[in-house]
């Protein structure tokens, strides 16, 4: 039996999401609202990280996103999501890597510095300095208090803008040789990355591949395909698109600044 | 045919020479320095981050040494270093991700502020900065600075004694359950972990696993087997000996305060 503890908007939880689709997996979900219940001893004793997702499968957990990836692909070998060719498996591989060292930490800080800066502000100091004490990665809530604190003024945005366009540049090259991020079927690698271009939309900063045409077209048959709009698009309740809907100032410009400056 | 560009004291090179002698693989090899020769347009062109090893397999470079390792496993599947039960390649896939996002660095760190320091004492400011802005990483850069004008009393050490410890309690765990780090047979999880437990070691910090019996039993095993002696221990010339030869002052009294204050 496969259980899965995710939220709806963590990025993380997406990609876990779209595979057990992609494969035609069932699993018992438990949504976690991630405003303390990530940090309780007993998710601690599944996932010391104290994030989203975990996997359990038969009892057993499966930490980190692009590790239940795999997981999950080597598991339950219908419908494979990893090429045959060992040199578009490193792809998919790269394309994870980069994700988990320099995407993700750039999306939260963007998150974090646009549209989640509203519901950190309704806190009191003292409640936020209390979430954010209560991470087990120190340096994540460091970037988070001063995003909160400087929105996209904060000197962390301009790494966060720079590794975003690292990945659309790598992705735009490999979308000129092929459909998809590693080749001409679908993968883990355009798994890995759909959560975080969605993010990228749902910020208002789409214009980001506006001269991207391999990237916007890669997007809009990924949008379109079931499995992001079962376990993404159509799991979004209004509580979710809540934090999207009116994103105060408008990013653009700054980002647009920052972009022209690097 | 496969080429490697590497040095012999790298640490992400040293896993790929292992891996390649554990499967019986012949490359022609091309040493590099490491003082500049890592950033000339022509390697970048192989490497875009300016870092050793690459790998080059007819023709087509593969980079980034945990993907090279996967990528050999796979190209060549003679003497697997995967084990075949999908938890257990999970627990392979930790450990390369735990190594590539945090240990790396950290050894990177625990490195410049010790045995590294002498040869960045020995330059002028001008040729120390020279160095430092040429790395396409400026990260990497500001730790490299501070740890070579601070080295232990460096804030960044704490971090980066924290994932040490980190890293040997997850060794420790493992090892009380079977003989390596992935389950009975040797694997790319320590292949992965060999470099950095020999770095420690060399650094004079043998003693953070002098309470730990499992990881200290898996380290004479390790040491002993022939791949180790042939791509590490044999391979060092005096010249790469030299910078472990004498370190001063001995890091081990400020490693242990560090350790007692965590």
């Amino acid at each position: 039996m496969l259980e899965l503890y995710h939220s709806i908007n963590s990025v993380c939880a997406q990609k876990v999401r779209i595979a057990l689709a992609e494969k035609g997996l069932d699993c018992k979900e438990h949504l976690m609202t991630l405003q303390g219940d990530q940090f309780t001893p007993d998710y601690l004793k599944l996932n010391p990280n104290g994030v989203v997702p975990t996997l359990i499968h038969d009892g057993k957990p499966v930490i980190e996103s692009s590790v239940i990836l795999y997981y999950l692909d080597e598991a339950f070998p219908q419908h494979s999501l990893m090429p045959q060719d060992p040199y578009q498996r490193a792809t998919v591989r790269l394309y994870n890597k980069m994700i988990d060292e320099y995407v993700h930490t750039a999306c939260m800080t963007l998150s974090f510095a646009t549209a989640f800066r509203a519901r950190m502000a309704r806190m009191t100091e003292e409640e936020r300095e209390a979430e954010f004490a209560k991470a087990p990665n120190q340096k994540r809530s460091d970037i988070k208090r001063d995003v909160t604190a400087h929105g996209l003024q904060s000197h962390y945005t301009v790494d966060a803008i720079e590794q975003h366009e690292k990945l659309l540049s790598w992705m735009e090259a490999g979308l000129k040789q092929a459909p998809y991020l590693a080749g001409s079927a679908y993968s883990l690698a355009d798994i890995a990355v759909v959560p975080y271009i969605l993010r990228l939309e749902l910020l208002k900063l789409a214009r980001m591949w506006e001269k991207r045409p391999g990237v916007a077209g890669w997007w809009e048959r990924i949008k379109a395909r079931p499995s992001t709009q079962a376990t993404i698009l159509q799991r979004m309740s209004d509580k979710d698109w809540a934090p999207f809907k009116v994103i105060e100032p408008d990013p653009w410009p700054q980002v647009q600044r920052l972009l022209h400056a690097a």
